[in-house]
């Protein structure tokens, strides 16, 4: 159940925070739900605007099981800036659904309700 | 008209409420379509990061009929948790739509737009 | 472009507003593209938690343009209710795409950006 | 990975701002991602509600890279006008991913998630 390729095209880590960390840090997040009864082994590469894309950020979702993943939180190979624009492709071995929230408490505010990725 | 099976990723109950209840208090709520002749049967199963899913919770929706379920009401077999993430799949014996909403009212905002399920 | 069969199950238009009519009437609104060179004769039916559907209520949106119709306007067979949860299915005898959107002002919050609805 | 065709129904460019200039001007943008090794060629047509379309403006995506472009910036071949309702079409010469966010600081809110795109 779900997909095995996911994209979001309109990612944004916001700069600033207000609040208590870490609940409070402004933030992207994937969140995952693998419903089926294996592992999913996830890939994640993000894509910028005017440099070349990084990846693969490895990830697995147990069988049966949701993950919440900060993009900020993404550091193996390499943590993605701050207050920059960029989109991701999420690959999977098996099916699983994908949705992004984002957490922008810049100005105070909580989070909003995810979006789901574009299964293609 | 709509699918059987629907999938969410980013579920999260907001733990304090502002505001008169039960109306102003936060939540997430299944908002259930069933356009056709004949009533509906759902399953949903809530799935958590941390240990097993939960489920199924069953529900009927009428034929021609909504339905909007408060996940916090949910409670057989047993009350999600709050302020925890979770997913959901709910599959229903005969097509319908399933919207998402969030009221978070942890700090007096009103509710937001629905997103959409996924439809696997 | 587009496809004849829409459905959403998350309505609901807030019965109180705030600041200058009507501009600022908290609404839905269902928000038409025919980008196609033929008229799209639509019809939009509304469900509800505990009474039979209302409808058709019929819509044109010419060739090649959008068209904006607030639910709460939708008087014919009937005006549908305030501070009532409803879903809708809307039918159109060419492709097109309607989206979302739900403005409410009762704390005096602005617009939000729309969703899509369920093409299926 | 993508699609060729995307849509978008319910635009509007807020009128007012508030904050400081360019990061806070109210916008509409289209956040595109062409994660394959070819240039995306891209043509964007705006439909209106009481006059003929406007386009194609033409926009390149570099391979492996995304774009944001302001609706607000689109000035050949017409400047969109502003508070005014439009939809898009939105045709790629090779598949992409297409979100749309709506920053709206006429009462100094910040930016909301994106939306999808309706990819047909």
């Amino acid at each position: 159940m779900g997909r095995t390729t996911w994209m979001i095209s309109a990612g944004h880590i916001p700069l600033r925070s207000t609040g208590r960390e870490p609940e409070n840090t402004s933030r992207d997040e994937l969140c995952f739900l693998n419903a089926g009864y294996r592992e999913a082994q996830v890939e994640v590469t993000l894509f910028y605007a005017d440099r070349e894309p990084v990846g693969p950020y490895r990830l697995e979702i147990p069988p049966r099981r949701i993950r919440r993943v900060r993009v900020n939180n993404l550091i193996n190979p390499e943590a993605p800036p701050l207050d920059t624009d960029y989109g991701a492709v999420i690959e999977s071995n098996v099916p699983i659904v994908v949705q992004f929230e984002r957490t922008d408490t810049s100005d105070a505010k909580p989070a909003m309700p995810a979006i789901m990725g574009f299964a293609t």
